[in-house]
């Protein structure tokens, strides 16, 4: 077939060179580009597209579980930023600062939000002050600023989207229940359920946890080479925000209680992650619950019964609901076609040829495992609308299978180091310890979360009970 | 009804003090805040729901219209400002600039973005090559700044949310068509079924038009106090924009060809106008197609078989795809409760109570007229469907008939300021001429825009054979 041997020429492989493949990917299927200042990005339509459709699935599940969508300023006062002297510390190199503004300098120079957490506690402060207030939950979908030295598109840019979630709880149990909650039916659902990327949950130790938080719980996705992307993560703040921020309720009885708080937040990141878990050397494969395109129907030539035919079982197939795209680029040759929507992932291909027609069949190509075959033409939206099921499933357990195979029980550290030059190993906390950490560090070795023995999401162990996950990270 | 009394005292009245009626209903309806940078605004959730109903709405037809989404950086080089000169005068003193970021000093400032064009411009001239590339169609919804000295919230904010739309064609008839698509197919398809806003569609004039376009198109809407609100604009840019940029292609016979482009924006400026346009001297009215809350169910009495009987009818009308509320705080009086929801607008409330239950009726108050009646309870829900559609038609027809009864033809100048205290003046262009524009300018009246005598957008007619709308604006 042209298209194969086409594409062989398109990317590098992912064994040569992974961080090249990845660029590769990036510019071939038209989805991001830098922007004019250095370590910002232009998300192009197609990539958007597969943001729109994450969002919203991510939007439903935070709606689901009571949270309220708002929208804060961009512009912060620069004394906000101190209010909580640890995040100052963490943030101060990575903030972009508006000096400047209405032809005049500023009294008090605005910050562009690296977070909206602050203008969030203030006014959390403001707007609660009854037990009747809580619990109030919101979240914002917002670009944020972090002025990055290292850039690479979706993983790392100055400039980025996501969405941070803040909560108020009269409890320290419902707050713990509320974030668990986050964690698991929001994002690691979103992840499994729509992004067909199995995640390891689990809860960051002392020395990873986000600063001022008592916990912070994290979904560590495996990529194609082996290392670790951590996908989404959800803090226990306690009180400690509470209290820098006064965020207090008069409770049943008339007396003046400190709230207990949440924070969660995932970004566009994720589209950098599903790139690398389920990307070959042929380009992209999306799962298909968030393609921007599930089905291309493609005309190989041109005659008019061919383009016809393709015309209406496009249109039947958007019609049943299906995101389908005719693709009638006649006067394009098909093998050109063909690598093109491979490269863009678009988890079937239809091709409808002379030879088809005459034989009542369609041809159709999966993507994710790039076999062909033909189906009856009457039975072809029936046939697609299972194997688009069929893929999201086979994406979920190919990626699973690697993860699985690529994490290795370990018990010496000098293992787990080895472990982590192909993916993951899993070691127990009370082997590793604070002083085996800091070791695996210094081989730029992380530990990506700390689990129970059966891989759940630690509820009430001791660190000593649970299983260390290391890794290398990006 | 202790709703009624206790809601005279909430806001000022529209006739007494319009500007503070509205910050009123701002406040009281928990729609936003001041953000802590002075001109920035918070858009609290129920103002933010709002708004996602109504972006959704947009969005849709956007993309039907066949524009694509894209997220441009917000940060852009103060050099690229200056590549067309036009606008730099328009927007300096208008500019937030970054000069400090990463630790330092930029070497270039960086402008947070007061719209995407010049961004939009560079990334076509590189993206357009072919014919084969033509049409372009991309949109961005994204936050702008925009410092400002004089803030009202929704209005003029120094940041907002809007959606720029920017398009390149091959032909001017092409992009004069798709422009003009999109402001009858789009705008006002939106503000008129959507929003149960009519709007005069028109022209500017040369004084008020878009910088550097050859015919910007408006919407423009009559709020309650009869001032004017421009809701969208639609701009033909000619060649001028793709000169600036050179964005050209090469055309089937191998020729390059400069592209004729388009652009477009609407902003969270609606949300002032939908405000002012249908809201009374209770609050809010919202057109129920995009009101977060469709109906409210309100328990009235705190005993089982009343909160149980509120909660299945609103069950039922989830269910039927309305968006319904429980209010079951039977802890708060009903008066006051009944007072919150008609300030934030809902178009139904639905009173359950112990003897609605009785007669096996429910009572139904709409907010538009606040005509209260009796509907048999197994019709409740069709009937609340119909209601629902018939309260857009109404608000619709009773902001239409204002719009007519306060726009006066006139013929002479004195008259147009005289009718632009209370509405619009519809004057022929050539009695009034620029001259006669500039002296309405010094009364502090503008020509909104210019429309044929049949109140249709202008479509080939020379000026003088339009009718201009005057009147005072926001």
């Amino acid at each position: 077939m042209a298209g194969s041997s086409q594409k062989a020429a398109v990317l590098t492989s992912r064994d040569e060179d992974f961080p090249r493949w990845y660029q590769d990917v990036l510019n071939k299927a038209e989805l991001a580009d830098n922007g004019p200042v250095r370590g910002t990005m232009v998300i192009r339509p197609y990539a958007y597209a597969l943001w729109e459709h994450m969002q919203t699935a991510v939007d439903a599940r935070i709606k689901a579980a009571g949270a309220e969508n708002v929208y804060l300023p961009l512009l912060i006062p620069q004394s906000y930023l101190e209010r909580e002297a640890e995040h100052v510390d963490g943030f101060s190199p990575e903030l972009a600062v508006v000096t400047h503004a209405g032809g005049k300098d500023l009294t008090e120079p605005a910050v562009v939000r690296p977070t909206s957490e602050t203008v969030f506690g203030e006014l959390m402060a403001k707007w609660i002050q009854s037990h009747r207030d809580l619990p109030m939950r919101l979240n914002q979908w917002a670009n944020v600023v972090r002025w990055e030295m290292r850039p690479r598109i979706f993983l790392r840019t100055s400039e980025f989207l996501w969405q941070e979630g803040h909560t108020a709880h009269a409890t320290r149990d419902e707050a713990r229940t509320f974030a668990r909650r986050i964690h698991l039916d929001v994002y690691r659902d979103f992840l499994h359920n729509m992004l067909a990327i199995p995640v390891l949950v689990g809860v960051k130790t002392e020395r990873e946890k986000f600063a001022g938080a008592m916990s912070t719980m994290t979904c560590e996705a495996m990529m194609g080479d082996g290392k670790a992307l951590q996908m989404a993560t959800s803090h226990e703040l306690g009180q400690n925000f509470a209290k820098a921020f006064d965020i207090s309720y008069t409770d049943s009885a008339g007396q003046s209680q400190i709230c207990w708080t949440t924070s969660w937040g995932s970004s566009t990141r994720m589209i950098g992650g599903l790139i690398m878990a389920h990307g070959d050397d042929h380009g992209l494969r999306l799962p298909p619950r968030v393609a921007p395109v599930q089905v291309v129907v493609i005309a190989v030539k041109n005659d008019d019964r061919t383009v016809t035919a393709a015309s209406v079982l496009t249109d039947s197939l958007v019609t049943a609901g299906v995101r389908a795209r005719l693709d009638a680029r006649t006067d394009q040759g098909f093998g050109r076609r063909a690598t093109e929507w491979e490269l863009k992932g678009v988890p079937l291909r239809v091709e409808v040829g002379p030879r088809d027609l005459d034989h009542g069949e369609s041809t159709v190509v999966r993507r994710d495992t790039r076999q062909r075959f033909t189906v009856g033409r009457d039975s072809t939206v029936t046939a697609i609308h299972e194997l688009l099921d069929e893929i999201h499933t086979a994406m979920f357990a190919a990626a699973g299978d690697r993860l699985g195979q690529r994490t290795i029980d370990v018990d010496t550290l000098d293992a787990a180091v080895d472990a982590s030059s192909t993916g993951f190993a899993r070691i127990p906390w009370r082997v590793l310890g604070e002083h085996g950490e800091r070791q695996l560090n210094a081989h730029a070795v992380t530990v990506r979360c700390l689990q129970t023995v059966d891989g759940a999401l630690p509820d009430g162990e001791t660190p000593e009970e649970l299983m260390a996950i290391v890794g290398r990270s990006y």
